[in-house]
This record gives C-alpha cells, sequence and structure tokens, in this order.
C-alpha cells in the first residue's frame, strides 16, 4: 500500500520502518519542524519529506497521523487528502471521531500496543495493534496492512481502547512511577540502585503467570500492622508517598480480608 | 559448613537446595509439622527430620530459621543450640535483635532478596544475600557460606535492611497490585488479559536501564487533564480505585510540575 506519514516522532519512526520492511510504499512524510521530515524521509527512502498538510497531490491511499495526543485535533483540522484516501490516527487515548470531519476521507486508528524510544530496535510482531474504522471496508484494508507487520491485530472500539489505556496507566504508568519512588527510597538509604532489580523482574514473570491478585505478598496482604506502621514511621518526611503507602496497602487489604 | 535449617517453606526449601548444592551439610531439618519436615529432609538427603526446637545435640555450626516473619519471636524463644553456634534469621524485615536473648548463640541475619515459589527453579548466584552479624567473627563466616551460593553479597544493618524492605514494598507488592487492578479493568471491558504484556515488559524493561522518573509516561506526566477525567469517570462505580489514580497522578505530578 502506498502510505504517508503525519509526524516525525517515536512513533511515526518504528511504524514507518516496520511497514518499510514489510514491503510497503512510503511515498511522503510530514512534518512541521524540516530537520525531522528529512531525517525520517531519509531512513524511509525514497519517501519525500513534505511541508505542508495539503497532501491532496500526494498519490497515497493511506494517510497515518502518528502526533502526539493534544495536536491530533490541529492537524486533524487542517489536513487535506485525496478522495476516497483512509486516514488513521495511531493513539490509545483519542476516539474515532477524532478524525471525522476531514473531507472525503475515510476515518480509522491504527494504534500500536507499545512504547517506543528512537534508540531502540522493536519487534513489531508481537505489538498487539488495534484497530477501528468507520466502515467496514476501511476496517478490512487496514486489517490487511496490520497483518503485515504484527501477529496480534485486533477490533476494538473507542470506548474498549479507552478502557484498554486505563488498564495501561495503572500497568505501566503508575507501575513506572512506583519503581522510581522505590529507586528514590534505596537511594536515600545509600543502598545500590540495581540491588532489587532481580526481585522486580521475578515479580512481574510472577504476575504474568497468575492473576496477580492470586500471588501477592508482603505486610499489607498478610495485615502485617507491626511492619506497616514502621514503614509509615520511615515515610514522616514524605508525606505523599505515605500517602501512597497507605492507601496501595488497604487497597491490597480490601482485596484480601483479615482471615 | 554442617548447617541446619528451622523450616520447610520455600525459603528453606529452596535456601537448603542451595546450600547442599554448594557442598555443605545439611544435617537436620525442622518444622513442627512431620510431613513437611520429613518431605524438606528427604530432598536434603540424608539431612534428618527433628521434632524438637531443642537442637542442642545436634553437630552443626549453622542454624537457619526461615519461619514466617510472625513466627520468628517464638522460635527464638524456644530454640537451644549447641555453645557457640550461629543462628541466622532470613527475614528482610525483622531486626537483628530479634534474635538476641538466645542462650549461647551467636545471632546473623542471612536474607536472600527474592520471593520464591515453590515449583519454580531459582538461580541462587544472582540473588543478592543481605548479611548482618552481632560481631566481625560471625559476620565473616557468615560471608564465607554466602559466597559459596551468590555472587552478590551485602552487609547491610538493621535499619537499612528495612529501608530496603520498604523499597521493596513499593517496587513489587504495590506494583504487583497495580497489575491485578490492571488486568481486572481488562476483563471488564472483555479484552483478552495478555493484552498488554509486551508493554508492561517494555516498561519494566525501560525503567531498568534509566531512572524512572526519567522515562515516565501517560496523562499524569502530560498534565493532560482531559484524558484524566475520563479515565475518572471510566473508574466510578470503584471508588477506592479512583482513588489510587488520583493519588498517584498527584505524585507523578509533584516531580514534573506543568511546564
Amino acid at each position: 500500500m502506498k502510505i504517508t506519514l503525519i509526524g516525525s516522532g517515536n512513533v511515526a519512526w518504528h511504524l514507518g520502518l516496520a511497514l518499510q520492511q514489510a514491503g510497503h510504499d512510503l511515498v511522503a512524510v510530514y512534518s512541521p519542524t524540516a530537520a525531522h521530515r528529512e531525517a525520517l524521509a531519509k531512513v524511509l527512502h525514497p519517501a519525500k519529506a513534505v511541508d505542508s498538510l495539503d497532501l491532496r497531490a500526494i498519490d497515497a491511499e493511506l494517510f497515518v497521523i502518528a502526533v502526539p495526543d493534544a495536536t491530533i485535533a490541529s492537524v486533524a483540522a487542517a489536513i487535506q487528502v485525496p478522495e476516497g484516501a483512509i486516514v488513521v490516527h495511531t493513539s490509545g487515548s483519542q476516539p474515532l471521531a477524532a478524525l471525522q470531519g476531514i473531507a472525503d476521507a475515510r476515518a480509522g486508528v491504527f494504534y500500536p500496543l507499545q512504547t517506543f524510544s528512537k534508540s531502540k530496535a522493536v519487534d513489531f510482531s508481537t505489538i498487539p495493534i488495534l484497530l477501528e474504522a468507520e466502515d467496514e471496508q476501511t476496517l478490512k484494508a487496514l486489517q490487511e496492512v496490520a497483518n503485515t507487520i504484527s501477529k496480534e491485530v485486533h477490533q476494538v472500539d473507542s470506548l474498549k481502547r479507552k478502557q484498554l489505556h486505563l488498564a495501561a496507566v495503572f500497568a505501566c504508568n503508575f507501575t513506572n512511577h512506583l519503581l522510581g519512588i522505590s529507586r528514590q527510597l534505596l537511594q536515600q538509604a545509600a543502598l545500590p540502585d540495581t540491588l532489587l532489580q532481580p526481585l522486580i523482574q521475578e515479580t512481574i514473570a510472577k504476575a504474568m503467570l497468575s492473576h496477580p491478585f492470586q500471588v501477592q505478598t508482603g505486610p499489607a496482604v498478610r495485615h502485617d500492622q507491626n511492619v506497616i506502621e514502621e514503614h509509615l514511621r520511615l515515610l514522616q518526611d514524605q508525606p505523599l508517598y505515605q500517602q501512597v503507602y497507605q492507601l496501595l496497602t488497604q487497597s491490597i487489604q480490601d482485596h484480601s480480608p483479615r482471615r
């Protein structure tokens, strides 16, 4: 398929490479920043770098908007595409409706469920791709493209995608923050940063094999009030962490009342 | 070294195996439950199963108390060992002082920093072992034993071990709970349980390579109030999860004020 990328961030970069490797024609790359669009167009040679969102003259069937969530609306308001072209965004948190109103276009969502860093290669074949489209024919076209780069393609509507995004905030964003707090506590105690890594890895591995609620360990699930109170004392100069400790302890205990 | 195990749970089981494989003599196993002490003694053949905490007649130099935290005090009150023997517990949350008062014994702590499941083999060589002892000579003896099973042996006093345990509660116990909430949210949305696994694994891998605070992503760190409010609406029937969402969002934003 002939594809144009709108955006030059991590998603555009990795998705562009994966699509090109799967044999698609990357015809153009748009970014408002000249250096960015030229860098990505060069990587996706012979794609050309374009500096306008009037893309009506571009010979492509699929236009992929891979820009920050907050920018999708302004891109959607400005973009112009050839009649009948498919326009998708790649966001987990934005509805399909964010693209409605683009003249002559068929709207869809093409959401690769992964976090990308420019410096780190990714194996797209194991990354779930979640699709949504305004009609059956558009969905089918997107499925064909998605199947060329991933083995895990799902149709997920906007509400479910929002629920999924919420689940990801708990599993990834919040989890990352707790790992940050933990690292900070190690540093405050002058302990090596890496000391907990084997334990963290084993904890995650176990949580993948079972339902995490069934393999919960620690003072909260044991209702070990002495340890909990000592931990809260250690946190007395960090009241926000103390609140986080108390609330998560309460949430764990809510799932496993004292026997 | 001649070693006796007090306890027959996961820690006793894995530690006993690792010590035996390293060439130590496991001479006896105590547990109040006959089936448990006999099962572990059999695995650690020719160790014998013993049913009394009067261990004065046991020819061993090291007695390892690997029992639940809440049981350490009662074991310490009852145990009797040969004069000059070393007695250690294996707990991350209990002080060295929990063992003081055992007549004729030299007290220590031998804390393997990992979570164990009976059914899953472990590579002890990468598991940090944290040691503490009431005197230099005892510490040295424990270091010699620990070095035979692990490449990561650290001396950590009771206060630091408590701080480490607190850090582990955030990184492991609380993280596991968040993964459980996430899994529950996927189930409520009728989405596959495994959908987030590639994203979770990549998130953890990134958090290991950098300081997690520096690689934080998501609506909280972006101060994306629209998404945050939609998420809170989705959680309106789960007020405790709503509180967790709000507090962790606040904690993330506390680290990265709006630019």
